[in-house]
Parts: C-alpha cells; structure tokens; sequence
C-alpha cells in the first residue's frame, strides 16, 4: 500500500494512494481507521509530511564514503562508527513534498543534501533480535538530511546545521510493501541532473542492525522514523536549486532552494 | 495556575490542580479547553508525563561548575559553551512523577542524577528577541536528566546515555506563575539526603537568551520542552535509591531507581 497524508479543509488527513486517486480515510495507519468514500486526484491534493514522529531519529554517519569525504574536508582520518550508535533529527524541521527548503540569509555556502531511506516503524517494539526487526516496519520513504556545514561542525550540536525549520524535507509519501532495505538504489539530482547514485547495501549498519539495537534500551513506537543515512559526496546547493531524491519502488521527493535575503 | 496530566479511565487528560484537588478539562492547555465537572483528590490520580513535547530540547552543558567537573572526570581541561547551542532528548525516555527509573542490567554504576528547571513553551515563536521570549513560555516544570556516563562518553551519540527508556522523567506538573527562570533554587536528594543546591542564576545562558537564539533559526511549538541544564558534581544512583529534584514554587519530581537483574 502507499500512504500519504494531505491538506483536507485546513486538517491533515491520511489518504491511500491508488494509482493517481487518493481515497481519505479517518483515523491513522498507525491506530486504527476506515476508509471514507471521499476520493480526490493525487495531483490536486497538497500533501504533507507523511508521518509526524513521536522520536526522530537518524542513522547519521553510515557510509564509508560519506565518513571519508566529510573527515577529508575537515582534514582529518576517517573514524567510522562502531556500533549502531543512532542520533536525532527535529520535528520542527520537517517539510513536506514540493515546499521550499528555506535558507537562513546568515548561511554559508556549504548547505548541502543527503538523500535518504527512512525506516517508519508501525509495531512497539522492545527488545527484538535483527531476524525479527523488520516485522516492525510499517514502511519506506524518502528524506533529505539538509545540512548547512559550517554549522554543522562549528556548533557544540547539530541544531541549526541539521535541524534549522524546512532543513528535513520528508516524503512524498510511504510505501509499504516491495521495498529492500538493504538493497535498494537511492539517486540524488540537483536541477534534473544526477549527481549520485548508491545502493543501501553499502551501509554500514542494516536497518534491522540499527532497530534491533535501539531496541535493547529504548521502545520503539509506531510513526517513528529512523533516517538511515546517505553515501558519497555531497555537493552545494544555492537559491533556486531543486533538489530531487529518488527510491526506487517509493517515488521521487523534490523540493527548491529558496535563500532568504 | 497548576496544570497537569493524568490518567482517566486509560485516557491521558489534562487536568487543572487547586489546592488538593484536580479538575479535568477536556482539550488541551496548548490549545483550547474547557473545565468539565469532573474532581478529584490530586493524591488520588495516577500523574502522567504533564506535557508530550514536539521537540524535547535540551541545554545541556550550561553551568560551569557541572562543565568543570565533567571535564575533571575525563582527565580534561573545561571548554565552555561559546553560545545556546541547543542539544536534544527522546520522548521514549520521559518518566512521570513517581514511576521508576528503569536501569538495564548492562549499565555501569556510573548512572547519575541531574536535577533540571525545564521550560514549557505556550505559543508558536519564531525570531523573538532576548527581551521578549519569555513571553511564549507557558510554564516551569522540573526534570530528571538521567545519565549513563559510561555510555554518555563512549557512545557515538547520547542516545543510550541519556534517552534509555525512563532516563527522563518529568513532571509532577506544570506551574505558570510566580516562577523566575533566571532566579530559582534547584535542590537535590537523594533517599531523603539534601546532596547539592543551585540558582539559576548561575546558568552560563539563561531561558531568554535560549529561546531568542533558537528561534532565529527554528520555530518553537506549544508544548516544546527545553531543560535548562543542571549545576554541580553529581553523585551515582544505585538499586533501591529514591531521587527528588524539588525547585521552589514547582514542587518535587521524585523518582525510585530499579535496576535491572
């Protein structure tokens, strides 16, 4: 199944998404619902954040080649991680299908994507081995792990290089069944051209590596999200950019650069 | 006034404290409400979490004693914060008034107490100056910032080491008057023992000076929570102990320790 949530009168609703029809429904995926019978064309609906997270977490470091171009620009050995040692992102900073990731005027130049898998969980989860961690997925989607550099590694913590409002784009929607999260091809273009392209099977930590470990100490609960970090290089965006990230088998999330003045 | 969360027949609701009585409302102080008739004796509900924040916010390292004694700890010389870099909490960690604080049987007995003022954020706030951002709090309450320190220094992240489940707890209920944020007494104990005491006035970055800065750059929501840090050494928490953290005008948040077998 593919579910979006949407704009419905000032409310957000979620919907299912078949083919170009999305059918509201009231109530969550997350609880319980019921399909309404009032269906809209998908491209007429504005669509939201897919999920609003109870915790955000994010994978952060989890790509040798990341790790490797990030400790290079800062002049230093690459040091990976070793263990599934998950960080946080912010609600505050999520933004939704086709809306502007907005760019403080005091910004540097070095504002920068990361295309990503995000993991959404749909079953509390305590305590469950990596065989059984992905029973406790509700599903996929797409994330943008905006990130404005200088911040990122000037400040004693990542909130305004991570978590500045807009800086987490997320959706456009999430896809529940077919998705591989351990191998599935992730490519990010900037303005229609493809600047990279990589496969989850490089990460360093599994999805289910991460779920089961987190699980050890904390609980999971349905419509967390876990970002699970991006691979290569990354290049600078600047005002009117469009940043695209696409998944295969979810779909393609798009957002423009708009500089504050 | 005296505002709290308590269980009612399995529901979460809000409930407004007068004297020795609460009387629920339905709706939401964040949002809009309405007194029901429904009373009851404050000692006789089971208090829940007072608010479930958006973004759990954190100051972190914010009063030079505690920077001081961290330091010495790690064989280091202090580094103080050069500014209100916000640091973050996970929700799977808040604990209420009362319930224990749930240690894992592979923790070290480095596990320690931080007796926190926490601030609760009443209206949408988005670049506010320093003079004018205490005018979006809605109240004080007070937090536990429960610490692995084996964990909090040799983890990638803070996340076991500050957000194992029930590491947080918060409560017992939100005050909105009488409380200065810069000029407050926080006291610590321990199984009945007073072991420290501290102002607020003595935090490197006050209230105001964290939520102008953090909403240059962010929008802080009704319901955000921002811990303000805590002051001193701190001494380790074993099986069995009892932790209170009473700030003056607020009341005490008191939480037994259970360790794991």
């Amino acid at each position: 199944m593919k579910w979006c949530r949407f704009d419905s009168n000032g409310q957000g609703v979620y919907g299912i998404i078949e083919g170009e029809t999305v059918t509201e429904v009231s109530g969550s995926p997350f609880d319980t619902y019921t399909k309404t019978d009032r269906t809209k064309a998908l491209n007429a609906v504005k669509l939201l954040v897919p999920v609003i997270p109870a915790t955000f977490y994010a994978a952060g470091i989890n790509f040798r080649e990341h790790v490797t171009e990030i400790a290079h620009q800062r002049g230093e050995e690459p040091n990976f991680p070793p263990a599934a040692d998950v960080g946080y992102r912010a609600n505050n900073a999520l933004a939704a299908q086709g809306e502007p990731i907005i760019v403080p005027s005091d910004a540097t130049e070095v504002l920068q994507y990361e295309g990503e898998l995000v993991v959404v969980i749909g079953k509390k989860c305590k305590r469950v081995s990596e065989a059984e961690a992905l029973d406790y997925v509700f599903g996929y989607t797409i994330g943008n792990d905006v990130s404005e550099r200088t911040w990122q590694h000037g400040d004693r913590t990542l909130w305004r290089g991570k978590n500045t409002d807009t800086f987490k784009p997320m959706g456009p929607w999430i896809v529940t069944d077919g998705i591989d999260p351990e191998n599935c091809e992730v490519s990010i273009s900037l303005n229609g051209k493809k600047l990279y392209q990589y496969n989850m099977s490089g990460a360093i930590f599994s999805a289910r590596q991460f779920i089961s470990r987190m699980s050890q100490y904390l609980t999971l609960y349905p419509g967390d999200v876990l970002w699970m970090g991006t691979d290569g290089a990354q290049e600078n965006m600047k005002d009117g950019d469009v940043c695209d990230i696409a998944i295969e088998g979810i779909g393609v999330l798009s957002n423009p650069i708009q500089w504050e003045k």
